[in-house]
């Protein structure tokens, strides 16, 4: 299944499956209104069994995609972690050694937006930087769990692009700010079940700023693979339902490049992980939207 | 007005005012269930002169303390913030220089304890330490505000330990596991409102383990003073109602011990900050608590 949020033309909310070209409303009938979907997995063990059963009733409403407008699959998770340099590709194109254990950092919930939201580009930085990145979206609460059971703790997965100030990056001792500017974590356009991501080892990553293939990555370059960062994670801090992990990107990013490149108001910037879909997202002047 | 949380022997959950020994309930009428505190201060610009109202009513329900539990003030803030390095004595006491920049980490909302609530001791590590604080509760959305402004958008105050791995302060590049384990952020007793602070940067601020005095600062050792803040941190990101920011912790901390100390279970860590009151929170082994 790929589940979706997206909002009426009325502005209401709600919680949808993406078949093809259509939607299909989850909260069409009025006892099922799990609008928000870190509380619906909080409070539903078999979360993907529920949302499988209320998806082939057959007196569900259906929309066109375009009659609706995409919101971010999740939007107030407890936790987004990061993991920095994890991806080989990457630490070879930055002149790093692969990390010996997972750099995690995190993002406020705040800085989610929908797949394709406008990136209010912030005007304390001079050098905002893309990363495309495959997101483990944890269904049960998870703590100690080791390597080998780690998938059972998997919801399922989406994409998002990292953005990160590289300015503000080695300010203080950490990536808090660089990581945390507003608008800074496009997510989307659904969250996959895990059941249709036969190996999320093996997925194609990538990023186009305007028509140019910027990044061109696949998953099975990943340093520290999903189930050992559940397992390294979950033994220090208790994972809950709807967390996000953000794996890491790959090589190909702006700072890295000969000169530097970086976003820039009127830009656009697709991101794509196999299996998940394309965001699209435009970059656009702070004041220029609310 | 002291603001608290707290249960009622029912299990209820109750928004009150502490006055002497007494709470206040604040929700005892129908028409009034402004329960999470972070929604509340969301939905009212002004938000201290409608509970100031409220409380005035003389058909509130009225309890004595010794008959509910005290729960955190504020249970789901977007974003928690700290700063790291933020008093002379503390830098002094580390052979640390000042920073030129506030060093900005974050913990998360999860991580909340209430007053009283036991703390687990995470079982990864051997080295949590004690840091008393001063935490300011941002009222109103913050972007761009000057340090001269910037009390406008301060609700009021609470106290918090920042529990800290200091064994995994510098795993990877920054703070986040070491800052972020369950029960790592107890807060409370209650939230002051800032008409009750006369001056803020004039607080003793104090730490107990067991019955040893370990810290006795003072908030007029802030490097970076609590405007000077609000001004940096808005200036990068928007501070949302409800958000914290952690000032910092003055010297006497367990790692700067010779031999250095650290927290073991069985102790019992009390926290004082002048004007909001005490927290007492027992360590006890990870799985002795659920």
């Amino acid at each position: 299944m790929k589940l979706v949020q997206f909002m009426l033309n009325t502005g209401k909310i709600r919680l949808g499956v993406l078949e093809g070209e259509n939607v299909i409303d989850l909260n069409s009938h009025e006892n099922w209104v799990p609008i928000d979907l870190v509380r619906f997995l909080h409070e539903h063990e078999h979360a993907y069994e529920k949302l499988k059963e209320v998806a082939l009733d057959p007196n569900n409403k259906c929309y066109s995609l375009n009659t609706v407008h995409l919101l971010p699959p999740i939007k107030k998770p407890d936790k987004i972690l990061g993991i920095a340099q994890n991806y080989t590709d990457y630490c070879e194109e930055s002149g790093l050694k692969r990390p010996l254990e997972p750099i995690v950092f995190s993002k406020f919930a705040s800085t989610i937006i929908g797949p394709f939201d406008k990136i209010k580009h912030p005007t304390c930085s001079k050098a905002v930087d893309w990363e495309v990145e495959l997101v483990v979206v944890i269904g049960k609460v998870a703590r100690n769990v080791k390597a080998a059971d780690a998938f059972n703790y998997v919801f399922g997965y989406t994409a998002t692009q990292d953005l990160t100030a590289k300015d503000y990056m080695f300010q203080g001792k950490n990536y808090v700010l660089s990581k945390n500017m507003d608008h800074f974590c496009p997510i989307g356009p659904c969250i996959v079940t895990k059941d249709e991501i036969s190996d999320p080892h093996n997925l194609s990553v990538k990023t186009w700023l305007n028509s140019d293939l910027k990044q061109d990555g696949n998953t099975r370059n990943l340093i520290f693979k999903i189930d050992q960062l559940i397992e390294y994670l979950s033994n220090v801090i208790t994972l809950l339902p709807g967390d996000l992990i953000c794996t890491g990107t790959p090589s190909g990013v702006g700072s890295n490049r000969n000169p530097p490149e970086f976003l820039r108001p009127g830009d656009l910037l697709t991101s794509e992980v196999e299996g998940v879909g394309k965001l699209r997202n435009r970059v656009v002047e702070y004041n220029k939207i609310t």
